[in-house]
């Protein structure tokens, strides 16, 4: 069943990547005249977007179809314009959480410090950094200009962009929000999982959602704009906390993520909110930790290195007192919430089992 | 006369200022209840954008009342948005420009970096890029929902969006040149220009002018499209090579900026590359440098921070050589050629009258 969503993506990320080669072919004619870096500037970001997974571009095609049995070459632009979106995000993400690996490949503001590396330039660090700010930028620029130009009705197309330009503002505040919960020792279950919300939920699948159901603008399509948008959360909050528990409980074998990294890097997860209760004693009805567990459990989740022992330990206490099954209750409750909503939506039913699908991937995932 | 530029902008200023506060009011309110940066930086934006002259939204209100007797909202929505868009990318170039101090105040990425030093964080200038980085990005979203959401006719407003993207994407690029630019020992004079028709004239004067009158819309506006682009790009050549006189031939008193500053930065001005021509003697018609004044200005043009002595022996030169008044003549070329444009100009005497006080306060400014 989850494979049906995993054949799904990789359907529409060729007919997606198609029409992204062709429009950054004429981009890079564009700007390759007058600009120096102009040509260079497309190939990087061309590699890159072809990298993801293009999910976002795949829900705005699969709301899109629910109500339309074709597609449109509006639709696509759309969906090709939203992963230049996303990906010139990432740019910005990378710089400010020093990932100097993406998607497998080392990231674009990564690629520019070597590159000033290899010229020879002072402070290759800063350059990486500035090249990558312009880089991600000009994607923003790129995205927008192509939204704005998307042959539909005006009004659709302004309620599209609109849509875009303020979920953007959100995420880039709850962007944030999320360094700063890094810094802070104290933070509630309610702003985790607000955080969650406005970072993955809304913008990763209800926006798609909601935006490929506008485009589609068929009375059942406008019909159901407030129930894609709920699902979207419910969906996206899913796929979140799944990535928390594989994050702790998944191999690297199968996720290609090292196990931990997200206590590794002080990340403010529901995981790490419930296991520091322990330690504040805030969940004594539960039973305190042994005397050696606390201390031990207090200084892992202080570590900026993992090893075994330390993942075991926390492992254990998550199973033992019950947070792995209180989050897996969370996520099963969310999805049932979703799964209704689906079972209710009018349009096509290849489409909507398609968002069934989608939604267990989340749920069962392994990587 | 040039006193009448001025006044010009101090005045629309004013009228720009009063729609950026209920905008950003507006906006306080729809960011400041989910997100708990949303009330901090609206405040900061604000404060950011009303310490700017608001050239570009002037020049907007200016192009449009060339064709239309009374402002509209629309157009000030228009202006008000592209200060927002502005500031945002100012917000990032402080970052790469490594600026701690923009519009007389701390820059933005530097306030947040003071920030994270007052709470103790690790790596305050770390976190004040990564902040700033979100706070432009955030600055463009704003700006685009405004742009999109422009009460004008579709065709109208789409036109303005796709002349702001695009322009938006190019001005990147340029500064992505410039940056370059500044590590290379070979730049040419052709590429000099093009990078300030792209980062300055298009951007700051073609731009504004040519959306203000699309947005006005009258078969005179529409006539005038290329004719602005034009004055614009002369226009705003002559205010960058102004600029790069006054770095040399300026007084801080005036400026308030440092004289040489862009020597000191190695920013590959006009000047530079005809002073560093001398060293090369690719100008040796003009005759030799004396057997001190060459290794002396190769010394001062190297340096981190001028004295008045090197000050005095580049002015010195770039006068005896007659780089100044090459410089001067080109100015002077570009400003005659926007004023007999300007002079054909379709629309509302007094608004063309305003141009030609700006043109020539671009000429003669001293500050």
């Amino acid at each position: 069943m989850e494979e049906r969503a995993l054949a799904f993506f990789r359907e529409q990320r060729k007919i997606i990547g198609g029409r992204l080669d062709d429009i950054l072919n004429r981009k890079s004619g564009d700007l390759g005249g007058p600009h120096l870096w102009g040509r260079d500037l497309i190939e990087r970001l061309r590699a890159f977007c072809f990298l993801g997974k293009m999910i976002r571009g795949g829900l705005i095609i699969l709301a899109y179809r629910l109500y339309r049995p074709e597609l449109s070459d509006a639709v696509l632009d759309m969906a090709a314009a939203v992963e230049i979106m996303h990906s010139s995000l990432l740019i910005h993400d990378d710089i400010m959480d020093r990932d100097a690996t993406r998607r497998g490949e080392p990231s674009i503001f990564h690629q520019y410090r070597l590159l000033g590396e290899q010229r020879g330039y002072s402070d290759p660090l800063h350059f990486g950094t500035s090249f990558g700010i312009c880089a991600g930028d000009i994607g923003f620029f790129l995205a927008w200009e192509l939204l704005t130009s998307l042959d539909m009705e005006p009004a659709i197309r302004m309620g599209i962009q609109q849509r875009w330009s303020a979920e953007l503002a959100s995420v880039g505040l709850a962007q944030m929000q999320d360094m700063h919960m890094g810094f802070e020792d104290r933070v509630t279950e309610e702003e985790v999982m607000r955080l969650y919300l406005h970072k993955t939920a809304r913008y990763t699948f209800s926006l798609p959602l909601v935006t490929g159901a506008l485009a589609a603008d068929t009375e059942e399509a406008v019909s159901s704009l407030g129930w894609l948008e709920k699902i979207g959360e419910r969906m996206g909050l899913v796929f979140q906390l799944k990535d928390d528990e594989l994050d702790l409980f998944g191999s690297t074998e199968q996720t290609g993520k090292p196990v931990g990294a997200d206590v590794e890097q002080g990340k403010k997860t529901l995981y790490w909110l419930y296991l520091t209760r322990l330690l504040d004693g805030e969940e004594r009805s539960s039973g305190e930790l042994s005397g050696t567990d606390g201390p031990a459990l207090h200084r892992a989740l202080k570590k900026e290195r993992l090893d075994a022992s330390d993942l075991e330990l926390i492992r254990g206490i998550a199973e033992d007192r019950g947070i792995r099954r209180k989050v897996e209750t969370r996520m099963r409750q969310l999805s049932r919430s979703a799964e209704m909503t689906i079972r209710r939506l009018p349009g096509d039913e290849a489409y909507r089992d398609m968002l069934l699908s989608i939604l267990r991937y989340n749920l069962h995932r392994k990587a």
